[in-house]
């Protein structure tokens, strides 16, 4: 029998009508969702971003919810994926196609990236259909071009000593949640003297997005703040 | 009389199906589509990329194609952009809605940035709808996850001498437009010994997409280079 495909779906920040007709053409059609949830407590978001669309379906679907809770133990973390990874073989044994639905875009610090790995090394069939990073989305959101000319754009998804060495060289820096960290990401910011502007979204393209001109010391998962440094000689 | 609003529309990297629900919804509806073009001999691509889309509408509309050349000269091009804003502009002031489309997203080095720049200070309404960046939709098709976990993500437009200091600090790079100054990128990716992962893309989810290991000679506009290093100790 042939075996079903993977297909790591990006259903971008929040807001369901981010969501790319390739992504909701296959949601409509696939036979298995998968959306991965962070406690069993917890409704997962990517789940509630695509419930629009799953609503309008004829054909019939299954939806698969394993945990990946957010803890820093890897040895317990793979554990973790390799039960998911299972459960999405399992189907993908029985001829079922499996769209594996993640926040943002699947090949950006996405979980999907440990799942992709362990059932494309496996020779399974696996496509990616990118989405709306939280990113962009909130540059959008805050009307900010990000970058022009031959500025260099940075992410930084975790604040660490390197952050201040590679401030040197950036323009623009992405500091995804922010909220783990600020003390020091606000430390290295105010070290570098060159001008610059900062924005931080809570909550992106969602009912309850906050735009906030600066830092944001608000507790929340999914913040993110730009910094933009304008010393170069802007020649418009 | 109520005045019209920009809407900046990112329509992705090239296949329709790549654009987003919201930015369909917007197109179907907009007064005036504004479709920046190169020179006047070629098509605009981020309006070949719409056609289908416009082809369904019912209700009429009309298309502006601004000319954006490829030029360096700075008062030169201030002159086109200043142009295009005019044009904008008397759409603006008559009421009428006027849609700027744009390739990839409309933050990221991207046309727009000064249109918006121009109509924003004269306190217009502005809006921005995010598109699919080219380097999420190449990660996709290469099928690379671009990053995990702490990896530092950099985007380089234009090679040059900041590329090899930064390099030192990230993990994932993508480099736009690779054709353009393909032999210092060599230079510079070789001089660095830790282990990568090359990958370039051309004409990302077009028909003509193609995919290579490595770096790619071919000249080629839309062309994007991902280097990924992979020396840090993974657990998993």
């Amino acid at each position: 029998m042939k075996k079903g495909k993977l297909i790591g779906i990006g259903v971008g920040p929040g807001d369901t009508d981010l969501l790319t007709l390739k992504a909701v053409k296959t949601l409509k059609i696939v036979d298995i969702i998968c959306a991965p949830k962070s406690a069993n407590s917890k409704p997962s978001l990517a789940l509630s971003i695509v419930k629009p669309i799953l609503k309008n379906r004829n054909k019939k679907y299954k939806i698969l919810e394993p945990l990946f809770p957010m803890i820093e133990d890897n040895d317990k973390l793979k554990k973790y994926w390799n039960d998911a990874a299972q459960l999405i073989l399992d189907q993908l044994n029985q001829g079922l196609d499996v769209a594996f639905i993640t926040l943002g875009d699947p090949s950006i610090y996405s979980t999907f990236s440990y799942i992709f790995r362990i059932i494309n090394d496996k020779n399974y069939e696996v496509e990616l259909i990118p989405g709306i990073s939280s990113f962009t989305a909130c540059a959008a959101s805050g009307k900010m071009p990000l970058a022009e000319k031959n500025e260099i754009i940075v992410i930084v998804p975790k604040i660490d000593e390197r952050l201040e060495q590679i401030m040197k060289y950036g323009d623009t820096f992405v500091i995804m949640k922010t909220s783990r960290n600020l003390e020091l990401l606000e430390e290295s910011i105010n070290k570098d003297k060159r001008i610059k502007e900062i924005l931080s979204v809570h909550n992106c393209s969602m009912n309850d997005e906050k735009i906030i001109n600066g830092f944001s010391n608000e507790k929340n998962y999914l913040s993110t703040t730009i910094v933009k440094f304008k010393d170069k000689k802007k020649d418009y």
